[in-house]
């Protein structure tokens, strides 16, 4: 279905209220009408727009996905470098701090509360993973190429193991209301990396 | 309440239950009734041991921290030497591969299904996540006294990385169903703990 700029508008609107309804009380805890009051919208608007709950938390889920890696932090230069992926980590650690104490609306916690029965949903998060490793592997590549990492590097791995460092920390940081275990899980996964320097 | 050793195994029998159908379709698709079924009891009976879904899924929660870090192992020796920690990773790792495929109850998805407002399961899932990461500290302390780490490794940071590895591997892996993300975090994991071999 093509949107009008309108049409657009209104369903972005839609799925910031909806990320943000999800952020406050978990997916479980979102009905379709808190989302309707919260984008300040009519039933039949937002049925227009999702025709269905499993419909709305997928397109949110893609939205979240595009947002690369550290939310609030929409544009991303390549990871290419030491000192890119430096700045990474320090944006999320950053990011987590000024988020404690408060959900989060992540793939993380939208992960952990997949139905283990929803393949379509289970489909829409492995495509945002995948899509995040990539982030991270074409940064890594790139270094790999230059000559700033070890031509043995096995760089599959070690974007995954960035990435699960990513999630692991955020989890247990919105967990524990710190952004400890997060600063704790950047900074291994960053020796990690630096461990295959040339 | 103290029970009796009857009492005891119909409680038991039915956390059991309960962590069976979580697996199956996680916290927010479990009902009482779905409980009271899998268990093989009555409405009153599951009434007198749980009060609400609520202390119900606490009670899980306090009895997956019982699960020493890998489901299915209930003894695990002290984590107190780099071959033991090799150990533990490959048990998880093998675990995972054993579960790819299917939902598993673990604190990774509880923790990622808890809604942001529920204080007291919060509570729960922090003590759970303190307790796995106290068994990593105090068998990395003994590495450290014994002369096999480096003095200057912070423990604190190490246990909550190593922590952090197997949750954010273990949420990838269940996602994307293929052990590749918790053996990629975990060897990470470890060969950041051997950099600080002594």
């Amino acid at each position: 279905m093509a949107l009008t700029r309108k049409g657009q508008a209104t369903r972005e609107r839609i799925l910031q209220a909806a990320t943000e309804v999800i952020a406050r009380h978990g997916v479980a805890g979102t009905s379709n009408e808190d989302v309707r009051k919260a984008a300040g919208i009519s039933g039949s608007q937002l049925y227009h727009y999702f025709d269905s709950k499993q419909a709305l938390i997928r397109a949110v889920i893609t939205r979240q996905a595009e947002v690369p890696l550290v939310p609030g932090q929409p544009i991303m230069g390549a990871l290419d470098s030491f000192d890119a992926l430096q700045a990474w980590a320090d944006a999320a650690i950053e990011h987590q701090e000024h988020n404690s104490g408060r959900g989060d609306c992540t793939l993380t916690s939208l992960a952990g509360e997949l139905s283990p029965t929803d393949e379509q949903t289970r489909e829409d998060l492995c495509n945002a993973f995948q899509r995040w490793q990539s982030l991270l592997r074409n940064g890594l590549q790139a270094m790999h190429e230059r000559g700033d990492l070890r031509p043995e590097v096995d760089l599959d791995e070690l974007s995954m193991a960035m990435l699960a460092a990513l999630q692991g920390g955020s989890l247990l940081s919105q967990t524990l209301r710190t952004a400890e275990p997060l600063r704790a899980s950047m900074n291994a996964a960053l020796a990690y990396v630096r461990s295959f320097a040339a």
